[in-house]
């Protein structure tokens, strides 16, 4: 199963593919996508159009995105909140459901403790996903995401299968 | 030339389309688009579904965005931008480029006021577009947005006019 993270952002938008195979973790792709164009709309345009081919490129069968509202200013939560739309919307239109992280919770799951800087997360993405090269620290978000759900997921699978044994 | 207006919103979605030919402003047709589904992905893709069907419907030749962030809590201000980002995604996919008006803006355009209540606004809709029936107060500001992006390119246009007269 592949797994598709995003870490929204109008500027720089994070992405990252797993391969999820049992519990093994294997990296796939990764990178940054910079919002182009002279106006808001155009920028927006851009991102769907960029994550919509990586969607095709890579052909995700599951997504997350990270929720974050924590801005200084409404105009800054306004803008994340733009690109994080749009970072919903083009998984939902190939059909996938969308989880959906806190920032606490990505970090836990991959770095084991809720409040983790930007340089511990991309060491360890780099050791659950031998030989990754991160396009950046959103790119590594990302994949943290990805594998944040990936967890979720897995542990989601042993309930079910835990259930469908005890019945 | 026919003008869409959009008032944002993940719940309740305004949006009003105008002819304007010259001065005279002509209604068209306006509406709520009220997002469905379970989870958030769902509830953007049913906004942006909708928002393409009317695109389609009214062939709009340019488009406006309410621009507000003055939200009293960020996670109502990222649900609102997430709603914008669709709102400004789907004009901008069909090649308009699409303004942007803060509300007090809008209101003077259209009630002479920044500082107008939702009947004020209604009120005056219904006054510059006779015989529409409002489909509530979200098209209502909707059609306003209409009204003020009209009023603008027309401003526009009369300064261009002016600027080739005087060359």
């Amino acid at each position: 199963m592949r797994v598709l993270g995003i870490d929204p952002g109008l500027r720089n938008l994070g992405w990252g593919v797993i391969e999820v195979a049992g519990s093994r973790l294997t990296h796939v792709a990764n990178g940054i996508v910079h919002s182009e164009g002279s106006d808001l709309a155009q920028r927006l345009l851009s991102l769907y159009d960029a994550l919509k081919q990586i969607v095709a490129d890579h052909a995700p069968d599951a997504a997350a995105v990270e929720q974050t509202f924590v801005n200084k200013d409404g105009a800054g939560t306004l803008k994340l909140g733009q690109a994080r739309g749009i970072a919903m919307l083009v998984p939902a239109q190939a059909g996938l459901t969308v989880g959906e992280y806190a920032p606490n919770t990505v970090k836990k799951a991959v770095v084991g403790v809720g409040h983790a800087d930007k340089g511990q997360i991309a060491h360890m993405v780099r050791f659950q996903l031998p030989g990754v090269e991160l396009a950046g620290p959103d790119a590594a978000d990302a994949l943290a995401i990805a594998i944040c759900h990936a967890h979720h997921l897995q542990s989601a699978g042993r309930l079910a299968s835990a259930i469908r044994g005890a019945a």
